[in-house]
C-alpha cells in the first residue's frame, strides 16, 4: 500500500478545508423565511457552493482522481484513488445556527479511507487524519483518551431515538452501560473523541460521504472506528457505525450492541 | 414598575458576561482522566470560578441586592432584586468539547426577571435583554422569526426522551406537529430563537436559574416564553418552558401541549 504520510495530496487538505468553510461562514446564520422552498434555503446554496469549490480544486490539482459528492454526483468513482465529500455534514445545526456542522472530506485508496478531514468553520476546529500520521488538531497532535471500562465513557450519538427494531434495543443496552451519553454532533463528535473529550460515539444510518473522512482522524490519534460487527469501514460498510478513544471501551461497546 | 431601560445595571451585563466567559475559556477542552472525581472536573472548577467572579463584581457594585447561585447559594433573596446565576449551563456539552454551553445571568425584580444575558464564550455569542428595550446579539438588535403555522417550524429540545408520563405524550404530540425537531442545546437555543433561527423550544426540568435569564431575551425580541399553562415565568414556575419565536405558533404549541 501506498506511504501516504509522505504524500503530496497530504499539502492539499487545509487548501480544500478553506475553501468550503469560507463559503460556510458566508451562508451560516443569513436569515431566511420558513416557508421558502428548500432547495433555496443557505445550507442547499451552501452546500452546493462549498461542493464546487473543493471539486474545483481537486479537477485543477489531481484531474485523475475520481470524485464521489453528496451534491454533484459520482465522477470517475472506479479509479483506484477516490475523493469523498460532504460539504455540509449536520444540515439541522446549520439552519438552527449552532456552529457544530462540519465540512468533511476523504480521500480511499482502493475503497479504504486513508485521509480525512473534520471542519467546522464558525469555531475554527480542524482535524486531519493521513494514514501513518499522527491525527492533528488545527497543526497540532492530538490523542484520544484511554478510558477502560465502559462504565466511566461519555457517549455521544444523534439522538436517543434514531434507531428501530434489534438496533434500539442494542442502543439502549449501551447507553445504560456508560456514564454519560449525550446527543447532538454529527461528525463534530468523532474530532471530539480524536482529541480526547468524549470515549464512544455509535451511529446507525451513516452514507460513505458521512463516515469516510472519520476513519483516518479516530484511527491517528489511537482510537478505534469500525463497523457493528468490529470490521473496518470501506465503501461497502452498511452505515452503522462504532468509534471509541480506548480499544478496550470499543471491545466492550461492540460486545452490547451485539448482546 | 421600574423603568429598566435606563437603568445603569444594564451596563454591568457585558462585564458580568466577560468576567465568566474568561473563565470558562480557560477551563474549556482542557484534558482530564475520566475516572477523576466530579469535584474535580474542569465544568466543576470553572462553575465555581465563574460565579464567584460574577459574585465579587456584584458584591462591588450592588452590595443590596440578593445573589441566588447554582454554586455559592443564596444570599438576601427576600430583597426586591435579585440576581440569579448560572455559571456553566449546559454542563455536558461542556465537558464533551461542544462549544454550545452559556453562562446565564438575570436580574429579577420582585420575582419578575427584568434583565437576562446568555452568554457563549467560545464561539462569541452575547444574547442581552432588558425589560422595555430590544434584545441585543453582541450589540445589535435582533428579533425572532415570524413563523406562523407551526408545520413550518424548527423545533429544539434537549433530548426527546427528556418527559415522562402524560409530559411525553404531550410533547411527542406537539413534535410530530413541527417540520423539524432538533436535539440539544440547553439555553443556548434560546439565544437563537431570539436570533430568529429556531422557532420553537420545549424545555421540562428547568431550575430558577436555568430560565431567568431567557425570559428578557426571548420577550424583547418579539418572542413568547411561558410555562405549559402559558402563565409568565416567575420564581415559583413549575420547570416546564415553552417558548416561541411568533406568539401565534406559541399559541398553537401550547394548544397541543395541553391535548
Amino acid at each position: 500500500m501506498t506511504d501516504w504520510s509522505t504524500d503530496r495530496r497530504a499539502a492539499l487538505l487545509d487548501e480544500l478545508a478553506a475553501a468550503s468553510g469560507a463559503i460556510a461562514r458566508r451562508h451560516f446564520r443569513t436569515r431566511f423565511g420558513v416557508d421558502r422552498k428548500a432547495d433555496a434555503s443557505p445550507v442547499t446554496i451552501a452546500d452546493r457552493e462549498a461542493e464546487r469549490a473543493i471539486r474545483d480544486i481537486l479537477k485543477r490539482e489531481y484531474p485523475d482522481d475520481g470524485v464521489l459528492g453528496e451534491e454533484f454526483g459520482a465522477d470517475g468513482i472506479d479509479r483506484r484513488l477516490v475523493w469523498v465529500i460532504d460539504p455540509i455534514d449536520g444540515t439541522k445545526a446549520f439552519i438552527s445556527g449552532r456552529p457544530t456542522f462540519v465540512t468533511l472530506i476523504a480521500l480511499l485508496e482502493d475503497g479504504v479511507p486513508v485521509m480525512g478531514v473534520i471542519d467546522q468553520p464558525i469555531v475554527g476546529d480542524r482535524w486531519i487524519g493521513i494514514a501513518g500520521r499522527p491525527t492533528l488538531h488545527n497543526g497540532k497532535p492530538v490523542s484520544a483518551r484511554r478510558c477502560g471500562r465502559l462504565e466511566d465513557a461519555l457517549l455521544a450519538a444523534t439522538a436517543p431515538d434514531m434507531f428501530t427494531g434489534e438496533d434500539a434495543v442494542a442502543f439502549a443496552r449501551l447507553c445504560r452501560s456508560v456514564q454519560v451519553p449525550t446527543w447532538g454532533g454529527d461528525g463534530y463528535v468523532y474530532g471530539l473523541a480524536a482529541s480526547g473529550f468524549i470515549d464512544v460515539v455509535v451511529d446507525g444510518t451513516m452514507k460513505l460521504h458521512d463516515y469516510a473522512a472519520l476513519v483516518p482522524v479516530v484511527d491517528g490519534a489511537g482510537g478505534r472506528i469500525t463497523d457493528w460487527q468490529g470490521q473496518p469501514l470501506t465503501t461497502t460498510s452498511d452505515g452503522r457505525i462504532l468509534a471509541a478513544g480506548d480499544p478496550a471501551c470499543h471491545a466492550e461497546a461492540l460486545a452490547l450492541l451485539n448482546g
